[in-house]
């Protein structure tokens, strides 16, 4: 497995509408796309910055992972994301290295990535997801 | 002001003995510098990933920021930096706007960087950092 690079920063926001204009007005960066990830029960905002991504989550619902991390913590960063070469061999290393895994195979996630998340406690407190682009 | 990237993700660990194996022998980056900001009492260590770096920061006093975030809210990402073309037009441009600036002036950071941190209670609770190379 190698990381070529930050793939995205996850954000949970209480709302979409309240944080898209602080990014796009104050900080200058554009909103390109909105999407709802039904299975997660939210509904992510990206903005491109550099060869990163920042994805502003809102839950839709109040059992979604979202809106519980808010409850739990408050707005802020929710996840970091790496674009590597192959998430199933990532997750084969991560196993192997006792690194507890929330998706032991990859899914579907938001813009049709292949992802799959690593549990924080093995990770130091970082929620991390890997990413690769679908062949 | 104008981003460009994200210069780092600040990431917040009890040890960087701990942390360091972590990312270098399970994700396959590479330490290249560790450096102690004193008067910010931490201890950093730096990851290239891309365009963006991860600064692991360590509490070397129990005063540190570090360690009171820790002791709050755990381990976990600290803040996120953006490069700008100004810290000091990004300053004017952020007070004009209304946000909560923790520095009022550019100050010296890790790496050389000139730096100055906005407050998270204007930026839906992420730390957030503005940054340029000097010139």
């Amino acid at each position: 497995m190698n990381i070529s690079h930050i793939e995205h920063i996850g954000i949970a926001v209480k709302s979409l509408e309240h944080a898209i204009p602080y990014y796009e007005n104050v900080l200058g960066l554009k909103c390109y796309a909105i999407e709802e990830v039904q299975d997660q029960k939210v509904k992510t905002a990206f903005f491109q910055v550099g060869e990163t991504k920042i994805e502003l989550l809102e839950a839709t619902d109040s059992e979604s992972p979202i809106a519980k991390f808010i409850e739990k913590r408050g707005e802020g960063v929710h996840h970091i994301a790496f674009c590597v070469n192959s998430v199933t061999k990532g997750l084969e290393k991560m196993e192997a290295a006792g690194i507890s895994l929330i998706d032991k195979k990859p899914r579907k996630g938001a813009e049709g990535l292949n992802i799959a998340f690593l549990h924080p406690k093995s990770t130091q407190g970082v929620l991390t997801e890997l990413c690769e682009k679908p062949e």
